[in-house]
């Protein structure tokens, strides 16, 4: 057993998630704020607990002169300057696809939403158009057509919960697979052609930047809906804000955004949307989980063991 | 083959439901009104084609002297004088068990949008409170306790759309079934004791009036929601409104209300609550489904052949 570890929660909160702290983890107590903790024990840190939301670039590395592993509690590591911890040999694991139930929890109830119009539903009685009339027919959910744009852990979920409901489900991504029992779409284009809804779970990466673009919005069309639990540069924001807008396209669900936080400003008077704050896979029950998988990643680090999910 | 009937459709738009028009229908052809048309036809009617929102009383069946039959493309008939028509000798028929999944879609997408705490996650961005902040985390769907109140054919749609979702599903009714593989709990009290939601799916009747009365809802408690796709009458609504206003209840989705249609002022300042205007049951493919039923059973009734679903 090594001597004790110190280690520096980049949250205060995340030191909540490590009720039974481990014996040799000798927690970096926080001062005001994490700045002027860094500022005071920077060079005492051996150890970093990450979430994927703070910038870890080569200026804020070089502030912890003696650090050995990055933990991120996290499947997300985009943040992490990872050629600069390469050339400085800091071990970084990352805590992978323990949340993709909730966030398909989440897309599966922003298509449901969208394509059964409650956005519009809600509108009618609030603005008193159900008084003296008798409301509009929708289309049944059964045989409609919906595509997923990416099949990870995140798309197979949500296949398995559409599954019920009927729906005619497809498929596209960067590489066909032979191990899925899901109809395959040569383009993402035909997909959205095809399809009255898009949902958007793709790993994103530079090749993927605005894959939804206006001309795939068109394709999707006033009656198609698309929602996004992917990132926010996937899908080219403007585009999406001037189709709903003019009606080419008929809703949008977004938990994610270009750039976040978004603001209320960008979104006043953009109708058929609903609207989540990157919130998919946040829940206490996949945290505590991932917290689990980190603590584990750590002790064994110090043990000189395998990690379980190394990213570096 | 019998010689050709005359037919009423009570609104108009439910020719449109039959575009091959069987050759022995006679339609009544509209007047201005429906009340002009039956003052000037209602003596030659023989067959009458219904939804479930118009009432036909006795007061009413009296202006259709010659009625020998009435057709509902609806399941329901509560709108129907059957005593009436019983001593009257007039066939009632209906179109039961057609709409349930599409019920269940929308029942579905009502609870795991309050159980994701969609509209409060609207709010938290239309009132940019994300800027400068990081979201609450919310609880994962998986072994959330949720109930069913009433395992009908919308109920049993409801089981199947849920259970991919791994939330920990009981249910409550008013005789137990043993076909069903679902834990049954002895009263909707404790049905509601126990959930974090309800799904509100049994049969009206007299003896359901206001089951869900603020006894129970406060049982739900202020993390407990509601969803009702049953009847307005199943549930105390200004109770319902009362908890919510007060935040004893965490949210409610509601496709019925009582009184009907109902308006922007009773809901105006209620927080969390999702509103669609009895449509659950109303798509296109359903209501051409049960009017082939309904066409199907007169064909039958003038034929003399026992009928498919027969009320009375």
């Amino acid at each position: 057993m090594t001597a004790s570890a110190p280690v520096l929660a980049m949250h205060p909160l995340m030191q909540t998630l490590f009720p039974e702290s481990p014996a040799r983890w000798n927690w970096i107590q926080p001062s005001e704020n994490i700045d002027a903790t860094i500022e005071r024990h920077g060079s005492d840190v051996e150890i970093l607990l990450s979430a994927s939301i703070e910038k870890l670039d080569k200026a804020m590395l070089a502030r912890f002169p003696n650090l050995r592993m990055i933990a991120s509690i996290s499947a997300g590591f985009s943040n992490i300057d990872l050629e600069e911890c390469r050339s400085r040999g800091i071990a970084v694991t990352n805590a992978p696809g323990m949340n993709s139930g909730d966030v398909a929890d989440l897309a599966v109830t922003l298509l449901t939403s969208l394509l059964l119009r409650i956005p519009q539903s809600q509108s009618y009685i609030m603005n008193d158009q159900w008084i003296g009339k008798t409301p509009p027919l929708r289309h049944s959910l059964r045989n409609m057509p919906v595509g997923i744009v990416g099949l990870g852990s995140i798309g197979r979920d949500v296949v398995t919960r559409l599954t019920p409901f009927g729906l005619n489900l497809k498929w596209w991504g960067p590489r066909p697979k032979p191990d899925v029992d899901l109809p395959y779409v040569d383009t993402v284009k035909a997909l959205a052609e095809e399809c009255r809804g898009l949902i958007v779970c793709c790993r994103p990466d530079d090749s993927n930047r605005h894959l939804i673009n206006q001309d795939i919005l068109n394709c999707l069309g006033p009656a198609g809906v698309l929602v996004n639990v992917s990132r926010g540069s996937v899908v080219d924001e403007s585009a999406l804000i001037d189709a709903l807008k003019s009606n080419r396209l008929g809703g949008a669900g977004l938990d994610v955004f270009d750039p976040e936080p978004t603001s209320s400003a960008r979104w006043s008077g953009v109708p058929n949307v609903i609207l989540t704050p990157h919130q998919g896979g946040s829940t206490y029950e996949t945290l505590f989980a991932q917290a689990q998988l980190a603590q584990s990643n750590i002790e064994n680090f110090l043990d000189g063991k395998a990690v379980h999910s190394s990213v570096l």
